[in-house]
């Protein structure tokens, strides 16, 4: 039962994927979740047409699986905690396949996501299967340009804008990670495997009298199917949490969950919200 | 009594201050020591001409010491955790002068170090200070070329060198920090304002299964009057509590201090200990 109208999405972690299957659903599609074990919400079954659980490194069940229901396309949505791969006996705890640990150990080059996903795409295009814009079916989930909370940018953190996006963009041709906090025209935090929030929450230790900025970007060529910025109402209450000023985001680029809700949060913390499509975009945000 | 025969060392904290006193004296020169207040070591007013404690944000009252001693060169000598400065109150609990002030608020478009300490150089040239190569008077404080313990480079470490070292360089160069830190192919976690130590720390907690590299370049414009990358037994005991396998350094740019004790502690902890002067110099050594 192959056919051209049915869609399934590869789930981790977070709320993203509900939005992904909704989205994908209301397009008239059928949608088939292969949620990876211990990572996904089980939840997903109740809103997906066909569910299965899927182990994440066992590449050869997902080609099983995606041929089973007849997929031929498919997107990932949702988030893989990197860091946990560096555990105790590392990937081998996750009883990655013959298939994953060829691509993992002779394939690639590096293991930085850019490299891994794009191996994992190319693997799944040989058996026939196109990965693609994980927004293609819910485009109204990408931050829109402007300032999007009440607060206004001064003129100080236009300055500390102007200087910090092109060293968070460096960071993302590098492959090393998606965010930078910034204060005054100083580099306070760099995230690499930790992800956004454990950055967080060293900027805030680093900087005690508060008020700095997160700054989280696309790749200069951000590859849309797969690691695409991602924030939620969570970003916004550790943000709070560890006295952050302000969150900027790369307009079209970055996915924003529950949009509004975060918008609201952002407001009631008093934290500046906007997205900007490239640093000189900045001059054309009026300030306060 | 100004004279040529006169240096200032301008003393932060750790031990290579006084390695750079040992050394301007050994050539014959009176060094008088101007130690940042609750910074530098007061063992230092030991083995100096002169002694002077000078707070580390009153650039007038360094100058008029300058003046005083009659020195017409200086170098300065020893690190400052410029997480500090990111304390509550920031820099004013520092309580710098005017001239600070106006340099700090004024004169420079970003708080990097490289232009901070530029600026900082500047000032004193200004009013008559040169502010000169601070290993000019102790050069066998830097690593020599090749691999300095007595464990071997194998061909996974070597693989990722080339591939971590060309990452380092470009973090040097944007100014963020002078580590990375680095297992099969990823970056675990790159150093900002938080320093080397913090950052060892942290790649230990997100990668528990250890064996990974600590790599600490130079930038590729070094200015080596400041801020040039230090090591010392206390690191080589830090990546040992944190699980690291090997720690690579810069050829010629780098300061061990203690660096017979360095080695021997190194391998003691069987961690392999290696400088190289380009990523491609790692070819020239033989691997096990």
């Amino acid at each position: 039962m192959s056919d051209s109208n049915t869609l399934a999405v590869i789930a981790g972690a977070g709320k993203f994927p509900v939005m992904v299957i909704e989205g994908a659903k209301q397009h008239g599609l059928r949608v088939v979740v292969l949620g990876l074990k211990e990572i996904a919400d089980a939840s997903l079954a109740d809103i997906a047409d066909e569910f299965y659980w899927v182990a994440p490194l066992r590449l050869n069940e997902w080609l099983k699986r995606l041929h089973q229901v007849g997929a031929k396309t498919a997107v990932m949505a949702g988030y893989v905690q990197k860091k946990s791969m560096f555990r105790r006996f590392g990937i081998l705890s996750f009883l990655p396949d013959r298939l994953f640990l060829k691509l993992w150990f002779k394939d690639i080059a590096d293991k930085r996501n850019d490299t891994v996903l794009t191996a994992v795409a190319n693997l799944l295009s040989q058996h026939g299967v196109e990965l693609q814009d994980v927004t293609r079916y819910c485009p109204s989930v990408l931050a829109p340009s402007g300032v999007l909370g009440a607060e206004r940018i001064n003129a100080n953190l236009r300055r500390d804008i102007q200087f910090a996006w092109s060293i968070a963009k460096e960071m993302g041709r590098l492959d090393i990670g998606q965010s930078i906090a910034v204060k005054n025209g100083e580099i306070i935090a760099v995230e690499a495997i930790e992800g956004t929030d454990m950055m967080i929450e060293r900027a805030g230790q680093l900087c005690k009298n508060g008020g700095w900025t997160l700054l989280k970007v696309a790749k200069p060529n951000q590859d849309m199917r797969f690691d695409v910025p991602t924030i939620g109402i969570n970003t916004i209450e550790n943000l709070h949490r560890h006295g952050a000023g302000a969150l900027i985001v790369e307009a079209g680029k970055t996915v924003i969950v529950d949009m509004q809700d975060v918008i609201a949060l952002a407001n009631q913390y008093r934290i500046v919200f906007a997205a900007i499509d490239h640093a000189s975009s900045i001059n054309d945000i009026p300030i306060s």
